[in-house]
């Protein structure tokens, strides 16, 4: 039975918390937030006790760590777990620094312990068969991707100027759908990435000296393709879908929708919107991550999404915000 | 906290188990099954005890059971667990004797218990939204429904010979969700029905008295028609569709599928099957469906499904089964 | 070059006379209507000339004749056009009293003429399709056959009076369509054969003796089993869709859209409603059944629907009317 | 009675001399191609005489020509045929040089006569269901366009060679298309636009000098934004598609399939593939297109595609390919 302590009692504190409640062999020991609030309801629910983050730290039954506490204690988090010894798995990002989140896969390495970065989508059912098919050939070799990432509304202002940006913010979970379904057949990466953006939505966000509109062009080293587009703003809601382009087919990744109803009336033949936002896209996602994370900590084979997954994704995100900038693509 | 018993460690008896154990405030505190072993293994699994029917029915902190144990002894143990004061959930169907199913129900009276009637269709997440749009009458007043209702193979032929064929076996469910989204608006019930039924995939099922492949239709007291299609073998896997037509509209509830992957390639554009099987298209209804039962139960709501519907459905299956071997309509 | 009289200037005339005189060794001489209006105004537009129908008959350059006359002077006209040695297209039915139907059948095998009754729906793309992968056994043997058929709004009740009702009006095509996919593979034909109607729409329905909405089962001597649902009244519109079952899979005909504009936005995800009705359904199978009757006179090659087959879809319609004026099934 | 000669018996001539024959009030008088072998055929078929381009122009009964010959012919043609005083339909593209397409529009307009250039899409459908969608506001102002514009195969080498690449051959159509749909309302237009290029498919592509894979991003003063991705040889076949994002809605644009036959089996639920390449796709296009260019001619209505407009996206696709060579993005 492994003891486990979760950092962060909030949207997705209280997910990854439920989660791995409920997995087999795994016992939630201690919830942490500065909230005491927060804390207390989430420990009262799954059965556990509030702890400061340096008790958790301190107790040595506690093998793992869930890192769900704000982007910018991430690093911080991770290099003290680590030194500590326990296991992580940290939402993404790891850092809105490269250059700390460098530190933190040093950190990691250094204590010896397993490191895993929240990227749910490669755990999501359908993006993962899509995976999966391309892993086994049925469309060729990949050749180009499309990937339209849409959120049903911006978060607060005051969130995004914090946010580090929409490259980073949102589009960070593409740039690594964009490692992982291009590249990650052959060790191809990204050799050209250029980025542009607008704001078409709401002033303020240029205010905030953010876009909410972009687009995303990379070429790989191999030459493969990848265009995204994004909006923060999507008057139907969460749009998350990709196509990949293979020699010999191409692979479409739809939406997922609450139900299957289609209504058929005057105005036309009417399926459902899809599902509202990422807590109920990928809710079984995040149930398969935290269950991989487990997983591997119990088996000893590597994570899907390492550290080094993050900070590649980082670099990426990075490059693009720096090209939707200056207007000039940049290479690697 | 509600202490509860499961009879029945089978297939469907692990799937409510396990539902209700994860429903806050009920305490699965026995499991009964004449398998020991089935018994012991679910009994660990969920942190619950092995008993016999007769403790179950003689601890006084046991509020209420979930029969789920083969359809030969649902009668008897609803009538003993009526008469020892415990509410009952049950497994579909109530019997296959619409007498002794009858008898159920004025057990369940006289005791003044509560019983629900596992028709988990009521609580798919896509039939439900059907019909509450049509109860909001979003297709205006319905007029016909058209269910297709289709097995992905044959279960062994000594099942058969116990199922009471395809009509209660198989139809049941279908019955059910007729009177649900074609009568249940506004208290019509079938007044004609008729059903034929051939033997297409495999002739041990004739030797056995049944089925493979049956078409139901019944017009009810207002007019309304319903057609019900089915067989016990459709290659391409579980099909549970309908669709209902009304004055302004029409809604169609379509298969649930494992992932929403669209391969294109040479052969055409392809997405996947549905859902492999009953455990797997249903999940969402069986956990909504057990916490119904207890939320009612907490609430004195009444069932969405209760015994009488159980005895009307199979009423109806009694009907359409004499109506295949007659070759003629029954009158209600 | 074939010289080609067409009787009847109505809609279907028109139809017929503008696919006919498009295709190469095709000459439209004579256009034929009790009205001289609509006979001037169509011969016009496609460079015939207008005359009776006994100057029809008495001119020897004319090989065929397109009848697309009322139903009530079809018999008359295919016996005389048999007589006078012009082989016969004739749209559907051949007659609503099957002895009259049968009467034609001999006179046309008399006069050693060709005679093709239009079931256009033999000759949809869709349909077609569907029937040659059947053919290839792509879905193994056939099992079972649900047909929806549903007219976007009924016409006038004067129509109704004389149109036979709604078994021989409009479920004609449908009762071709379950002999031409689920029985031709292998001469299976209708056994038994049960219908069921209601008016649900509009009293004035059940004034002129008709039903508005029916429900129709058959048996066919080989087992296979056929469902057929309709309503004279769909609120979204014309709905033409078939599904067949076989032993290896399911072939499902979806009704043809306008456009392939899907649009998103906050109250669902919304395509086309169906082609509003059937000249815009089966244009196509308009085109390609005229250019087969002409195909097959130049060939010697026999027609996909002869005279034989409109009088055993009129048997069909009988048989079905019948049962639903008695409540019982019919027997072949 | 408008006489019309087509000049260019290819695949594309032939097209456009088929419709236009076809239409009412239009004679087609004349067919001129370098091989008399083409010209004859074509001129036979449609009840035409031959004739050299010379006796074209200088016949005072020709009102209007069609202009269907190679693109390294058209802007010495146009010149003519506005000096002759004839209408003029051109294929697209005016001229791979955008000098010598300006050059062009001098000419036409100091004739005086009318010349449409051949942007067929426009005239789709679908795609013009869903420009007028957008004109009407259904999904508020456009924010966001998604192209994807893939062949099922590469011409020939030879052919490449000739065509101006990827840029200018292909996405032509697809530039014109951004235009319509993303600027067309209010007189937007590029402001930044990149592009880039891959051969994946191929090797002799590169030596031709061209890519077969390509992504452009554009911007518009606006600040809309769009992505047109396209390869040369998809194996699934010829996928035409597009998206448009509005503050209210997205629109989608999606193939069309030569059958509405879906197959389910042990493999999935299979639709057809898109319609083969682009005569299939855009035949009902090809027919409107012609139609409108008649229709404005006798109405004194301006056409939906001028050659200004020919000459803009000519300017946009040399940008692209400027672009992808530079990988640097052009600012207009």
């Amino acid at each position: 039975m492994k003891n486990v302590a979760v950092l962060g009692a909030g949207r997705i504190g209280r997910i990854h918390a439920s989660n791995l409640a409920a997995l087999p062999g795994v016992t939630l020991k201690y919830v942490s937030d500065p909230s005491a609030q927060f804390a207390a309801e989430l420990a009262q629910r799954l059965g556990a006790q509030v702890a400061t983050i340096a008790d958790v730290f301190a107790d040595k039954s506690i093998e793992a760590v869930a890192i769900c506490s704000p982007t910018d204690t991430h690093s911080d988090l991770i290099t003290r777990a680590a030194q500590a010894g326990k296991h992580i798995f940290c939402e993404k990002p790891v850092d809105l620094s490269v250059t700390r989140a460098q530190a933190c896969v040093d950190a990691v390495k250094a204590a010896g312990v397993a490191c895993m970065i929240g990227f749910q989508r490669r755990f999501d059912p359908t993006f993962g068969e899509a995976h999966a098919r391309l892993a086994r050939g049925e469309i060729g070799t990949p050749e180009m991707l499309v990937i339209t990432s849409r959120d049903p509304g911006a978060p607060p202002v005051e969130y995004l100027k914090a946010s580090g940006g929409i490259f980073r913010d949102m589009l960070i979970h593409d740039l690594d759908v964009f490692r992982w379904i291009l590249c990650s057949g052959d060790g191809d990466e990204a050799a050209w990435i250029s980025a542009t953006g607008s704001v078409l939505t709401d002033p303020a966000i240029a205010a905030a000296g953010d876009f909410d509109s972009a687009a995303v062009t990379i070429r790989t080293q191999k030459g493969r393709l990848c265009q995204i587009n994004t909006t923060r703003r999507a008057a139907y809601g969460y749009d998350q879908r990709f196509e990949v382009l293979g020699s010999a087919g191409l692979l479409q990744c739809g939406n997922h929708r609450p139900t299957e109803v289609v209504q058929w009336d005057a105005m036309g033949i009417r399926g459902d919107k899809p599902e509202n936002f990422f807590l109920q896209r990928y809710a079984a996602a995040y149930r398969l991550e935290i269950a991989h994370f487990f997983e591997c900590l119990q088996s000893g084979q590597p994570f899907k999404t390492t550290v080094a997954d993050g900070v590649a994704a980082q670099k990426l995100a990075d490059a693009a915000a720096e090209s939707a900038r200056s207007g000039q693509p940049v290479q690697f």
